[in-house]
């Protein structure tokens, strides 16, 4: 999917918008880390965990803040965010492969597609009627696009995408191997205990720079959309539910689902394997731990968090015994508070209430 | 995957057994929200929550229950259960397409197979060899159909679906995208430290008007089969191990995992997100909430939960903290009810003890 | 996958080093449960569960402990460690199909492949430039393989499985139908809220005999590679991180997540739906039981849970409204603790503190 490029440090450093203490003449071929990095790699600290490995690093340059360089044995590359400089690089050193226009002979294409010329249709992909694709789009083996759907320019299915009826897709999009997007929404009325299914007759709606991991879910929408806005990006296995709405740059790490109808702020950051229900509000910039189940609206900008964190077996197990009886417990102490009160007031204690209150 | 009717009042409130109150003559031609209703729309009020748009609503008539049907501004389709009635509207005003029976000239189908000929073979589907197929059957595109598979009449796999060696699909099932049905289970034995592998010779039989979700795996049996029993409804995402049982018109949302040979009962609804261990029974009419982890036979019907809500950063860290001491924590507790207890008795405070005994 | 053999009670015996007590030409088909076996089948008592089931099988053969043998009713086919037997039992019964050599003509095949002569490509399968593939491989039906792959001797892809560019497998690896391997990690860096894309150029790299499941994904590394050991078994709807390293033999149950550049030691056996954040170290022989939430390096041979079991609704309500408020719970228990100490020692009470303190 890339390529790679060679680069001057001098370049380099010009692109990133960084300062350079070193050769400007010498030659980037790569990136590697600090302890791995070999002479025509370039290397980059942006966590102190790894500053150890600074002082012996074989790269040729490393991208660090102006407080590292002092202690940088090689040319230094100076960057207030050096992660970011890194990810710019990157991008400098391994650009996308340019997409080769065409059709591949053994895809599968309706003649009502409207395909733009400059896009990549790649082996054995299906292309159903009424799909309208834009320029330099990328098609990989083996996606499927359904009825009606619509491809933003630049947008790259990786291999083996599966978009359903009347999926929109923005610009820039990239969507990783395995994903569904548009499936039928999991709605069903019960009827004298036999489940009737609901059509799902809304869409999912992609907006642009969105990028979707492996063997994601994306429900269409039971009646509106489901909305995936500008900038998002999703990790793998992550289930979205019909008509969620997820806001602008809103990042959602790996095996997270969300239920249906749940709507989603701005800039949200929310880790892996959480779980949120149907029906919420999710506010503009609320961070979410890892693993944390939200059963209720949350306000933003704020830190959520709700995992319990392993313990070696038999003090889990004990704690967890307790934690059944925790209510029992609770009005065990309110009962010693009532008797300890009363004892206190009972006479021949006066003084001792205001002694026996600790700072809290 | 479906088409578009419109229908005039009169006739749908039949169709669905509902009173009209207003001009029987209008004509229906889609559903949306109260919210977002347009003339020549039906919209429907379920949730008080939603009662607050009834006013406004733009709809051309509203399905509601006689209460709230004074309050109506516009054509009132009365039904006691309006999300039902609502349900059914639906497949009245969004019939699925009808099958066109054929076969698409890139299918790959082995000369052995038995094809019903009004069932339809999508573009790159695959049908192994001894395959049986049923009149009215939809095998969408890019579906593998492993050796010896049944699939009953009038079921309906969208695209990608992947069923492995002898897998036994009912009559009128739905199956989305990306599921893969039939894998092996995770069967080995340890053997001086190594993995072996248990040969996987069970089946997966699946009943009729079963409905499956995308990108879901459900194991071959190791032994027997693994058993969906008829009217399942299955989400997102769902993992199903070997051996597993699931009783009639049990509904499970998605992210869920049942472990191998667990059995689960009828009419169970299982929330999003939920573990379940292996070796279990749960019986019928069990309710999990979502995010339940579960190690123990459950009984039903009864509603069961523990998932931790999430909390704001410091103070769920600061529970969380103590939760890790709860044992020690009860410990405590139990010692400060002997000592007071001792001071009760102890002479001085006869009277104590009757006083500060608080209601609980 | 598999056929079905024939075997004699003493061929079988002595194929597994087990002791035979019964008529040695006794013909053995299949093997089923005790409970479902029918003359002509095998069964196995490999837990005291299903001892129950043995006075009445109608197997013709059982493999058991010597312990059990006593009571068994049929021949006996004695071995220290029943499940491991009729792990290889099963192996001989049910031996993999071998694999035919050749290419399906609907097969898209890059002409740089080299594809050894005894390996087979499944119909509609793709095969990019410059992969690498050595004997006996099966590519089965619908798979992809993306530029640069290695795959080595006797591996099989069962169907719709996915290789991005330059992954390496071993040998004798099997994979389940929709798995994903190589897709780009969720690399990305912020810069003025929007998310910058990271190239990820690191590989994944499987070892030999490694197992893995249906619908899982492995993302490739960033920069260095993901590695998956020998002998490692992944169950379904797994997801792997980018840089993640699993060492030899270890087992993760399904749909467990593993954040990205987390090591995972040998050994270790991780439950269903367990999650591990990134930059971790869990060391070698760690066992995690089913639902785990892992944020710390944990050190091992060590069997550590974390999971919360499911209770009945409002006992389970009333106990989570309580762990809401742990944190201030534990400070009134401190403030009795200090109320009642001060009242022990206040004169009047000398004697109570000795008496006073249980044995916990």
């Amino acid at each position: 999917m890339h390529t790679r490029q060679s680069l001057t440090l001098s370049s380099l450093a010009k692109s990133i918008d960084a300062q350079l203490v070193g050769d400007p003449e010498l030659q980037i071929h790569g990136v590697a880390t600090l302890k791995h990095a070999t002479p025509g790699t370039l290397s980059f600290l942006s966590h102190k965990k790894y500053r150890r490995y600074l002082a012996n690093t074989k790269a040729t340059a490393v991208i660090l803040t102006e407080q590292d360089a002092t202690a940088c044995p090689t040319a230094a590359i100076i960057h207030k965010n050096p992660y970011l400089a890194y990810a710019h690089t990157m991008r400098l050193l391994y650009p996308l492969k340019k997409v080769q226009p065409g059709i591949h002979p053994s895809a599968v294409i309706d003649p009502t597609v409207q395909l733009d010329p400059t896009a990549w249709v790649g082996p054995l992909a299906i292309i159903e009627g009424s799909v309208h694709i834009e320029a330099g789009v990328f098609i990989g083996p083996g996606c499927i696009i359904k009825t009606g759907c619509r491809i933003g320019s630049y947008s790259r299915l990786i291999a083996k995408v599966i978009l359903c009826d009347d999926t929109i897709i923005g610009s820039r999009v990239v969507i990783q191997p395995g994903t569904v997007i548009g499936s039928d929404g999991f709605g069903y009325a019960q009827d004298d205990n036999q489940w009737q299914r609901i059509p799902q007759v809304g869409r999912v709606c992609i907006g642009n720079d969105v990028e979707i991991g492996a063997n994601t879910t994306i429900d269409r929408g039971s009646l509106e959309d489901t909305w995936i806005a500008d900038g998002v990006i999703l990790d793998n296995l992550i289930q979205i539910g019909h008509n969620v709405q997820i806001g602008e740059h809103t990042a959602i790490a790996a095996c997270t689902g969300i239920s249906g109808s749940t709507k989603i702020g701005k800039k949200c950051l929310i880790g892996g394997d959480v779980g949120i229900a149907g029906h919420l509000e999710i506010s503009d910039g609320v961070c979410l731990a890892a693993g944390s189940k939200v059963t209720r609206n949350l306000h933003g900008p704020e830190h959520y968090g709700g995992v319990l964190p392993v313990d070696r077996d038999p003090l889990w197990r004990r704690n967890i015994a307790r934690l059944r009886h925790l209510n029992e417990l609770a009005h065990r102490v309110q009962q010693l508070e009532h008797q300890v009160k009363t004892m206190i007031w009972n006479g021949q204690m006066d003084e001792i209430y205001k002694e026996a209150t600790p700072d809290i």
